[in-house]
């Protein structure tokens, strides 16, 4: 199964949002209808949104009239503004727009077959590196989700701790709930519990204290951008995580395709960090509890700086940030 | 409005879990009935507990036949294991059950009586102290329910932010929701709307983050158990605000009152730490999403070690741990 895809002249996508309930195909044949599908994350993941960009301006350089196409394609690429991902996978595509429809899609394609090589190379050389620093069969913490929905197979963070199952490599994972849209509880659970690794999950909060216990060997994560200096943005919580971490003495290792890392922005401080509906924080998955117009504070990521990171494995290379090396 | 009261022969309190839906008052008749509603959460919060606890007691000094009476009082002291003052409440009002039922009831309002005093001198002291060490008009993070809920009136980390509010020396708050029963999202939203303080409610996990952005000038919150060593056990996620404080340079601040010191617990690592049911974790104030049976990990409490603690304000003085110094 692909989280995203070309099928018959238009997207393809499994709907997160749907998720864990039931599993559901979305067919998208519209540049608006992907607009809405990444803004509602029903697409979402770093590897994959840089997919849905792409195959989104494949979709607009079969649909969109000639003189509205650049609008269309800036659209797309603007539509969710922290993962680089999204924004390099669509202007990478419209750079073959001179070239024809056909050569964007071959484009985009190109980019999707690049991201399922990536997560499998990740995967091998993630699992590598946590044992050598968190020993024999450790128990990994991690946040949101990075498995195969958040690319378009295999997945980042996650596909390490399922490779490391496999191996029989694994003590088990703490996975964070990752409020508020329970990208942790919905998604990285149903598939821990689809491969059979053994997981136990918890509220976000939980993962500090569990580090200081010692009922966590390493914390590993993906990442929507990489920064210059190896700071990093992610989700919203990898921060504590990351403070847990260092109290503990424990590695914090971030898992993302070299795709991910952006050298035009020098530090974390320099990234947009989307803020969204405060609607997210007062609900959980349809359910309302503090009455409605109630005021929150809702960024939908943070950023993790480089000296609290121990290593950023990559398709192509492992960077070790809090000894001073950069992307 | 008094959170729990001795009323016509009967405790009564108000239904924490029905909050913010409706306020609904509970008339609780027998010692069975208290347990139930402390083990469901409906009255809770250190000083709160302590008074329960009492309360408990004199009951069942008028409603237990003698001979299981010791029973009874064990039962109230232990149905909840992290709060100190639940099982000091409980054996002070035992104290009195050879000088008869009357004598065990006038010990409980005593101790209810303590109480509320106890909370109007903490929200006047830790006033004075917050702005000495966040000066005027700071954003403070709470996190849990510390208001009057949580005690019998007034509360002790939200009754001193109310008492800044008044003096008009508060900037504003970062509510924590609180995973995973929701008391910052359901109790302190609505202490904080009904005092009129302005608020922004945030997921748990954005709490370091928004310290690290600046816009959090301290954080404050309550106590289950104080250690000898001032080490502090309180609700799941407040010793990832205090890495988050620790890092950002902003104080910590706890606000409990001196029932909740306990000198027979050396650290926070001799603590009991509830560990309550997994399906907490799988819900949301009854809407489900993970699938039943999905294990999770979920410790109530937590414990912040003293080096990270700024102040421990009570009733009686003002402890800085982080200077070594110890309750």
């Amino acid at each position: 199964m692909r989280t995203i895809d070309w099928v018959d002249d238009a997207i393809e996508i499994v709907d997160q949002t749907a998720l864990p309930a039931t599993l559901v195909r979305v067919r998208i044949t519209t540049v608006d209808d992907l607009i809405g599908a990444i803004r509602r994350l029903a697409v979402r993941g770093a590897p994959a949104l840089g997919v849905a960009g792409a195959l989104g301006v494949a979709l607009a350089a079969r649909t969109v009239a000639e003189a509205h196409l650049d609008a269309a394609v800036e659209q797309v690429a603007g539509c969710r503004p922290t993962a680089v991902n999204l924004g390099r996978g669509a202007r990478r595509a419209a750079a073959r727009i001179p070239d024809g429809a056909q050569a964007v899609l071959a484009e985009a394609l190109l980019l999707r077959d690049e991201e399922i090589a990536a997560s499998a190379v990740m995967a091998v050389r993630g699992a590598d590196l946590v044992t050598e620093l968190c020993g024999q069969r450790p128990t990994l913490l991690t946040h949101c989700n990075t498995g195969a929905l958040a690319a378009v197979t295999g997945g980042t963070a996650l596909g390490v701790v399922v490779e490391l199952h496999r191996r029989r490599l694994l003590g088990g994972v703490i996975a964070s709930e990752t409020r508020p849209l329970l990208q942790g509880a919905r998604l990285t659970a149903w598939e821990l519990a689809a491969a059979r690794v053994p997981f136990r999950l918890a509220v976000d909060s939980a993962g500090p204290f569990l580090m200081a216990l010692g009922q966590v060997d390493g914390v590993i994560l993906g990442a929507d951008r990489i920064c210059a200096n190896g700071d990093v943005v992610n989700k919203i919580g990898s921060y504590a995580h990351a403070l847990g971490a260092r109290a503990a003495g424990i590695p914090f290792i971030v898992v993302a395709p070299e795709s991910t890392i952006d050298p035009r922005t020098a530090a974390g401080s320099g990234v947009d960090i989307e803020e969204r509906d405060p609607a997210e924080v007062l609900s959980y998955h349809g359910a309302e509890v503090a009455p409605r117009g109630t005021p929150a504070a809702n960024p939908a990521f943070d950023i993790t700086p480089h000296e609290l990171i121990t290593a950023i494995v990559t398709d192509r290379r492992t960077i070790r940030p809090n000894r001073g090396e950069r992307p």
